[in-house]
């Protein structure tokens, strides 16, 4: 795949066109007895039906077949990186989603405050959810701790997250979770999985040791969890791929850190369907490429929740008009994976997609639903072929070879 | 390929769900002119379609568009092996279809006994089929010469077919074959492809110098053909792939050779379909996942036998209902590869495919053939993507990244 970029980097032009990528989280549905019908087929989604009407449709594989994806190899995959070879770790995605400036070999780790008994065994991975005030007030007396001439620093997320940073000198950030990912256990050690990594394992449970000591006093949030041990990786961006002046509108930091992380610039923005659709409309005139992130339809599908996902679903559809009316020249509408409500979390379906341009070669499909798009005329494709795709009905690809 | 299985490797885990992939050797057809249908299409087989009606289909390529796969790439790709990255000779698969214990270093090939003319050509590729018994008489004549400080091992199989076992230093297998593939020609001399192999091409001569002296008075079986020279190759093991415990149920040496190499526990049975389904239930408790192999479909089709084709999938449609009541989470029934009895042999037209569980998003497809599959959920993918796809609707993969 790192040679495909290169491909597409040869022959990509800036162009004045614009795309349009609307990710509706976890689109991707299973139908439930009653009806014989997903989330997305139950929705009542005129403008989305007449966009796929007159565009190309298909059905796609973020990852590889029954692979389930998380959020991020999920959205690399829509912005043509190759999720399998660009693997990027939680921590880094937590820490640019809040704007930290990771340093060259700073090691980022996500972080959950939790609940610990007298035992020590976790009884809430979340604390009960603590607000974002008290994580803030909790992160400060954690912040600024120096073990072994490694600097801590530790800085709020949101709720119980929050991440920390190391940084000084020789630490690789190969090393396993604290995080049991479960109750009734109790938290995990950090352990190397190589030499190297064996002093970044010990500055992290020296670290973890302290917290709880810090933290004694502040039930429910009287312990840490730390996961996701990792290094901002060097992605080329999607400016030097594409030559797209792009921009991300999302509500949620991790979204907002990957598409930092692939040379977006985020735009401030107010978290909802609608308030996204207004940050589009007055930033329209400064970008290329919007890549728009709407949360709730994964969030509905993670709680089981079938009805509200499908109003999620037909909230963006009414919503839709707004973009309709900018007259982008490709919009693209998918997901970065399907969040079954059936499955309560992400799983392996494909996703539908949608593409929309004038230039597209439409096929019989009427409807945007998973059934429908099974007989589309993108078939089923790696998810990574969408930005190419979606660059070439933009006119922004020139031909390759002579 | 090697990367994907890794990546299956990180994320698989055990779990009580089973598995059951049904291979129906050749199941891909052409359709004869009279009715325009396979015999897949012409075959009654209410138990298929309705699992088709109920599950996802979809046509796979067992290697990739175009290409006629023999039964060993054909069946490592249903194991999810890249068959190109793992190519296994004839002779290993032969040889461990028997049980015999390939030492590291042992060049196997398998044999064939045939009959020769006067002027030495072949004028029959099996020797008229001889019996078993009268097969394992003339291993004995051969078995254990020595040449060059080279034992040479011969063991019957089945029927004209045997094995040689080259054991000693300094072999490797890049030879050709001494098996021309055709009648009304001299059998061909072993020619080694690189330096380093001219040690086995002359071995392999002298041997078969030494049977052609050996069997002079044994018409029809008055000489011997080679092929498939190769060494065991070392796969990382289905359990250690997909942590499933998996048990092969395939009455032909060969299938259960392959079985025995990816690491399945071959299971004794009788090689009628009946038996084999027999088998199935006696051991269905002890098991997560079961190889079962039928044969017939294959043999029909080689010998051009439509009608006879269809019977055995009539046959196993009969017999459907017995794996049924067993309720295993996942069934898949598939080929290995098309065998149109229009062409008598194997081709490399794409297999049908179809996937039955409760986490399947079904398709619009009704009944299981050829034409409807080209219009399944699963759509046209490589064969390798099966067991993925098997695995995660069995909830025995773990999500990808964060």
């Amino acid at each position: 795949m790192v040679d495909k970029l290169d491909l597409i980097k040869e022959i990509s032009i800036p162009t004045p066109t614009k795309i349009m990528l609307l990710v509706i989280d976890g689109l991707g549905g299973l139908p439930i007895t009653r009806t014989g019908k997903t989330e997305l087929e139950v929705a009542t989604k005129p403008n989305l039906n007449h966009l796929a009407k007159n565009g190309v449709c298909g059905l796609s594989d973020p990852v590889s077949p029954g692979i389930t994806p998380g959020s991020t190899p999920g959205h690399l995959a829509l912005f043509g990186y190759d999720p399998v070879s660009f693997n990027v770790g939680r921590g880094v995605v937590e820490a640019m989603g809040i704007d930290f400036d990771l340093e060259r070999g700073d090691i980022a780790a996500r972080g959950n405050f939790c609940t610990v008994d007298e035992a020590g065994l976790v009884t809430d991975r979340r604390a009960g959810r603590i607000s974002t005030e008290k994580c803030t007030e909790l992160c400060r007396l954690l912040d600024g701790l120096g073990i072994e001439g490694i600097k801590i620093i530790v800085r709020p997320v949101k709720e119980h997250r929050f991440i920390a940073v190391f940084r000084g000198k020789e630490l690789v950030p190969e090393v396993s979770d604290s995080d049991p990912q479960q109750v009734g256990v109790v938290p995990r050690v950090v352990t190397a999985r190589n030499p190297q990594a064996e002093r970044m394992s010990a500055v992290a449970n020296r670290f973890i040791a302290q917290a709880k000591t810090v933290l004694a006093k502040h039930h429910p949030a009287n312990m840490v969890l730390l996961r996701g041990f990792s290094r901002r990786p060097s992605l080329p961006t999607m400016p030097e791929i594409y030559k797209l002046k792009p921009a991300a509108i999302a509500g949620y930091p991790m979204y907002r850190g990957l598409a930092r992380l692939v040379g977006m610039q985020v735009l401030e923005t107010g978290a909802s369907i609608k308030e996204e659709f207004v940050t589009l409309k007055h930033n329209y005139n400064d970008y290329d490429f919007f890549f728009l992130h709407i949360k709730g339809a994964d969030s509905a599908g993670e709680d089981g929740d079938f009805d509200r996902k499908v109003r999620v679903i037909e909230e963006v559809d009414d919503a839709l008009p707004a973009i309709l009316s900018l007259k982008p020249d490709v919009i693209v509408v998918t997901g970065d994976h399907s969040t079954p409500a059936l499955l309560k979390g992400h799983s392996w379906h494909p996703v539908p997609v949608l593409l929309y341009s004038k230039w597209c070669r439409p096929d019989r499909v009427e409807e945007f639903s998973e059934s429908a798009c099974i007989l589309g005329g993108l078939g089923r494709l790696p998810a990574t072929q969408i930005m190419p795709l979606a660059m070439a009905n933009a006119l922004k690809l020139t031909k390759f070879g002579a």
